[in-house]
């Protein structure tokens, strides 16, 4: 891949994504493998202000080491100095960045189980610290290609042209192949926003979903919670993009109103293994039933996160026939994946959607309906025929998307 | 490189190197790119029974772009989780080993100042937890090739040639080439052993160094300070192979006791910067005069840390026939470099030599005349015609080396 080409894209995560303003501290968490395009994006970080870039390196490899050898209570654990390292996070608010690389299937063959108990045992001390930062800080998740996540996009490929056409599709998918991505976010920002305002203005309460494949779905929208788009804002009034690529418009459903069954129309990795071709039933909110082909115990470790696990946090809507999924790739990763059709989310709903949010307390949006978890995590629904009517507060049925498309 | 090979290595580090026990904590410390070989360790780790193997992993490029973009007060700070995580390591002393790859002068063009003020600075806040340390722990320091050393290494190969050269030779050099590396060091510890059961003999108060090109030079030696080699022992009788390879035989000079100049015979690489050419002169024990042909503003660096790095705390006996010198390379590297001939380390003394030294305190160290500093920094002067003679306790003279090699 051309330098310049890449050279932009660390860019426009620095300056849109994150949106890093002069004296921030910037947190990079990034796997050793993306370590050339993480100093690429350090320097980028440092030039637009940046006071301090520190890196969290991740290696897929030694995680699967440590769930092999390690004992479940060492597994389990937070050190005293790791507990440190997220309050001083929650302290001092630095912009973050994700840059995803991980080979989507890493993981197979470790121990689910122990990983599920020990990850739910961490996220329940660690938390509080990211509930702290919530709505708080400029947080920005984009990829670079691994080796591993190449050849599994395009397994007939030699690794390096493998990675070479992840390339291409990342920075096309991520409107990041321009002469001037940082000018084609705005624009793309300002025709997100105006998607959602349409939105906005007919007043949903409900959305109902329909397609040929089995799904036959409802759940309620919480009062105060609005469409919303592209670019998002801080507390204290800082944009930022927390996602490249994103084409979704979304908004947070009421806890306790999700009714009937969904099945998935694309593969979920999570926890570095494919969970395929799976549906969820739901009453009064919660998941009630489920089944999939494929890895069904990984999709039943989600649930067993926590209570919130069970329930929907998030309702985006995306048309079939985004750039993502005309591309015609299956990324295995949702970052891209859940970018190409409409998808709901199990677990922790964003409060951001909710008019004025930086006025309320955590127990507030509870009060509304909004889902807490410590996971979130993102499944694909929007079917080429999928149908989704919307009811407005005055009852009137409004079509929404048509034949997989927006209807309007 | 074979794999076996490679594997075997790895193994040598964690059973003969770091000489890990069931359920023992275990830090490495390396290099991004050298991912590969760290997974590889890391299994053979927990296969020895280490309980949990946490890596910090290190990144030359970021280190080059903080020197060049943070302030001074950035770069000099201990966050407070990052003096938790010393903290940590200091009550549960894991084995540590550190695993050296690096570009020899990667950090060419930093600025040289801010490097030097900010690791004084930082140096200063943590050597309390490393002091603690001291002794106390495990440790091994090791090295695997990166393309940018074995370019510096072998300049006339493309850089895949290079690393397979650099590999051969670390193998080579590291006693790791053969069926069975761990045998072969239990023979070769004892042969170290056995070298310094006659020096120590001896009962050596002081040593003269003389050479043609210029060196002449007297230090005195503690007199409770044995010579040591080879594996190294905790104050609570664990066994451990600190260097990879090791080939001298060492002990504490007495730190007021330096007289004379010595000249250099090979760069030294600090700070990721080559000093070339370099000499010493001492007067009292303390350094009152250098100079060098390249990087002298380094050199003058290594002075700036503390007050104990313009002092002596090691002298060191390699005859200049080893297997390293004789292969002929040049490893810019002092892990490699130091066991080519005889050497000095300004800086921290070490106190493993003294006998019996788990009765003593540091404060017990100081008044036998170990030298104390942030600092270890080992410089070599073993020239091809070196002649070492030893006074005793009894005013007899003994001639240690001649020729550069040992003289018995």
């Amino acid at each position: 891949m051309k330098k310049t080409l890449i050279k932009n894209y660390a860019k426009l995560i620095a300056r849109v994504g994150g949106n890093i303003q002069k004296g921030q501290e910037v947190f990079i968490t990034a796997e050793t493998e993306a370590a050339d395009f993480v100093t690429l994006l350090a320097e980028e970080c440092y030039a637009a202000g940046a006071s301090n870039v520190f890196v969290e390196w991740k290696n897929q490899k030694m995680e699967k080491l440590s769930a092999r050898f390690e004992s479940l209570r060492a597994l389990s654990a937070v050190e005293p100095w790791e507990e440190a390292a997220f309050s001083y996070r929650a302290d001092t608010l630095p912009v973050t960045i994700k840059i995803l690389s991980a080979d989507p299937d890493g993981m197979r063959g470790a121990d689910r189980e122990k990983l599920t108990l020990s990850s739910a045992a961490r996220s329940a001390i660690l938390k509080p610290y990211n509930d702290r930062m919530t709505n708080r800080h400029q947080w920005c998740v984009a990829a670079v290609p691994s080796e591993g996540w190449a050849k599994k996009v395009f397994p007939e490929d030699r690794a390096g042209a493998a990675v070479e056409k992840l390339w291409e599709l990342i920075l096309k998918t991520s409107r990041a192949d321009g002469k001037d991505p940082l000018t084609d976010w705005m624009w793309h920002n300002r025709a997100l926003r105006d998607r959602c305002d349409k939105l906005n203005a007919l007043g949903l309460v409900s959305l109902e979903y329909k397609s040929a494949n089995g799904t036959d779905f409802r759940i309620g929208l919480i009062d105060r919670a609005r469409f919303i788009a592209g670019k998002k804002c801080t507390a204290d009034g800082k944009y930022f993009n927390p996602n490249i690529p994103t084409e979704e418009c979304f908004t947070t459903p009421r806890r306790d109103s999700a009714e009937g069954i969904v099945y998935a129309v694309k593969p979920l990795s999570y926890g570095g293994e494919l969970i395929e071709n799976f549906w969820l039933r739901f009453e009064g909110g919660r998941v009630v039933g489920f089944g999939a082909e494929k890895n069904e115990e990984a999709l039943k470790s989600i649930f067993a996160a926590d209570e919130g696990a069970s329930y929907l946090g998030e309702c985006a809507l995306v048309p079939y026939d985004s750039p993502i999924n005309r591309c015609g790739v299956l990324f295995y990763n949702t970052l891209f994946d859940e970018n190409a059709c409409c998808h709901l989310a199990l677990g922790r709903g964003y409060t951001n959607t909710i008019e004025n949010f930086a006025a309320y307390s955590r127990s507030d949006f509870e009060e509304m309906g909004v889902n807490d978890s410590s996971v979130h995590v993102d499944f694909m629904i929007g079917a080429e025929d999928l149908r989704i009517d919307g009811v407005t507060k005055s009852g009137e049925r409004v079509r929404i998307f048509e034949g997989g498309v927006w209807a309007f």
